[in-house]
């Protein structure tokens, strides 16, 4: 498959694309908001596989052009830029899946909070954002940037995903799976969302109160 | 120490007086509204136990008399309960620290999801509700009570610890250590409850999606 990263210079979108690019079979397209950028970052990117002896080949393009040729495109930006994003790409999005990772988050003091917008979960403001026939699909909100990134850093975490429809759903599912150190888990329908975002900030004050912890994820059983 | 499971006749009250009981050198007082019911759950306790070969004898007494004897009370009773539980026991209270483990959630279809009172969590309406002199603890709510109360089942699960004083916090996070299976972590505040809270719902829409998973519980790393 191909797999638009929008935003995938930066965060969760680097950590992304070279595990995509390392473990899989699919194609991996970065997308910025210029292509400018988007070429810098699927440079580097192939640069630090080839470093490692992975010889690979990394699209790059602009957000909408990204998003027009991934079979799956994942909104790999924060959840501020999300409704933004979603409309520069809308046209763009037939017969894709669209993939939502983002969490709202607020600090206070020491401690970060979960902070959904008004609809419940930043997943359900990408569904209500993208349009009605492309099916979003929430996953990767639980992954730490960080640790993704680093090629050298074993993982072995559980995705949760959520969607209201199978087919995307199990399309997403096989992308994680085929991710090495990733388990997709079915968390259920959309309205379930909140719930798996809301463990992002937990993750972090986990690792701001105990020592030796950092760059958490998840693991249910 | 004397460890008092107010409401310890069933749910997570159940598997932490067997494992407390089997596991620490920790006393266990089975509380409940009635004398007959707490000393027909300790009864139950004490056999269980005894047919694995651990004579222990598990102390019963009404809330407040359990209460009056636990350096830890714990609150193991259903959210809705919890006010009152704590109305019943507070002239008690004084020199214990007091565990708030309850979850609020709603079910709707075939998800749950988690509902929070408008104070922001249950461990903070227990905070509110309990005497000003009397430090809450807020720990094991992402507990799995069928596979915590099953003596065969092997458990290795994390207890995120939430509490703004850390003198009672360290008692609570000793306690926890002390139970085989169980790692205590810091997840900081009190205002750091509801992203605690929010996994339980989380962990029983995922049991309820995944074959094969069930009584779930949480590890992070």
């Amino acid at each position: 498959m191909q797999i638009a990263l929008l935003g995938g210079t930066g965060d969760i979108g680097e950590g992304l694309a070279l595990r995509i690019a390392r473990d899989t079979d699919h194609d991996v397209i970065v997308g910025s908001r210029t292509a400018e950028k988007a070429t810098d970052a699927a440079d580097e990117y192939e640069s630090r596989l080839a470093d490692r002896g992975h010889e690979v080949s990394i699209g790059r393009a602009e957000n909408p052009e990204a998003a027009a040729r991934g079979d799956v495109v994942v909104l790999s930006v924060p959840a501020y830029y999300l409704s933004d994003t979603i409309e520069s790409v809308a046209d763009e999005l037939e017969g894709s899946v669209l993939v939502s990772p983002a969490v709202g988050m607020k600090r206070e003091d020491d401690s970060v909070h979960y902070n959904p917008p008004g609809v419940g979960s930043v997943t359900e403001l990408a569904a209500n954002a993208a349009p009605d026939s492309v099916p979003v699909v929430g996953a990767f909100h639980n992954l730490a940037a960080g640790r993704l990134s680093n090629l050298d850093a074993d993982i072995d975490w559980d995705v949760p995903v959520v969607g209201d429809e199978s087919g995307p759903k199990r399309t997403v599912r096989q992308l994680i799976a085929d991710i090495d150190g990733l388990r997709a888990l079915d968390a259920g329908g959309l309205a379930n969302a909140a719930e798996v975002e809301a463990v992002t900030p937990l993750l972090i004050n986990l690792a701001t109160n105990n020592d030796g912890m950092h760059d958490l994820g998840v693991k249910f059983w």
